[in-house]
């Protein structure tokens, strides 16, 4: 075709909108799309549109839930007495693949990041020292990210936290298990060095 | 949450039916999509629906068109005693913007792959010979990719037409346009020697 065709050219700008899609991704998509059975398309179509109506934030710990509270804090065997502070539900997820975990969790929906105008109020921090209040916490484990962002919001939380005679602690930085230490960044280096323990 | 929830489980396995998404990538566009407002995630489930439902084939060409006959098919200013045959309908777009060529098109939907079952019935070719046929055509130029597939294709559609008393022609090959020699495979720096012109 000449010029691309009305509803490709609708399909490619909405596929723009995911994230890592450009424009040449979006119309190989689009491209693809057109030639799939419709039956695909239309249930591709319902999943995404359920999966944004069924899946909202948790009342207690702002996970992704179905429901009114997230299956974790349902559940009475979980630790209640340990928080987890992670950026993004994803992170809650990677926690609970790891198995080494049985507390709650507390889900920021972000870090810091002035530059971006995400300051604290944008950040589930309201929420959490609520959680502080009502809950009977003892220990609140900061897994944020290692990057500037994380230790940032990682740093804030502590100086909240702390004065509330809170045990406030950060997970381990260092070498990545089976990694090489050749291989390995000298930032990871230094904090797996600063990080070492007595055997 | 520990398990992943039902509605990103299903919008995760739907996803993962589009070209080069896997099962991460397909995870993180879920979370992504769960996070978008409303209003974007309805409009790009309306977007595939309707790019799927409104696209159809050119009756003539095959190329996609949103009505029965392709816009360049019913261009009355377009030389129709020339026929380029590509594999897809995105050639034919990539033909369009080189602006090199005033001709109609001929699409096949695929190139010749034995070994995944594509044989000559699997693609427009009976519906190629119809054209000829039918329609008052001097040259055919070949225009499919130059990998195994297409350079088969070619062959088999050079042996189909020749007898026919057609002009057939094969787009050339050689080193793009502002294409460094030093960098140019071995297979395109034999093929533009071996279609060397004499200046």
């Amino acid at each position: 075709m000449g010029r691309l065709l009305g509803p490709l050219a609708t399909l490619r700008e909405e596929l723009r909108r995911l994230p890592g899609v450009g424009s040449k991704t979006a119309l190989r998509l689009a491209y693809h799309i057109v030639d799939m059975p419709t039956e695909q398309v239309r249930s591709l179509a319902a999943a995404l549109v359920a999966a944004k109506e069924q899946i909202r934030y948790c009342r207690r710990c702002f996970d992704l839930t179905d429901g009114d509270i997230c299956p974790l804090c349902a559940n009475p065997g979980r630790e209640s007495s340990c928080l987890c502070v992670v950026e993004q539900p994803q992170d809650v997820a990677a926690m609970e693949r790891s198995k080494g975990y049985n507390g709650l969790y507390h889900v920021l929906h972000g870090s810091l990041s002035p530059l971006d105008g995400v300051g604290p109020d944008k950040l589930r921090i309201k929420e959490l020292l609520l959680r502080l209040q009502t809950e009977q916490i003892d220990e609140v484990i900061i897994a944020t990210n290692s990057d500037v962002e994380g230790e940032a919001t990682a740093a804030y939380l502590a100086s909240l936290l702390k004065p509330l005679g809170l045990k406030v602690s950060r997970i381990a930085h260092g070498l990545p298990v089976g990694g090489d230490l050749e291989y390995a960044d000298e930032v990871t280096l230094a904090k797996a060095l600063e990080n070492r323990r007595e055997m």
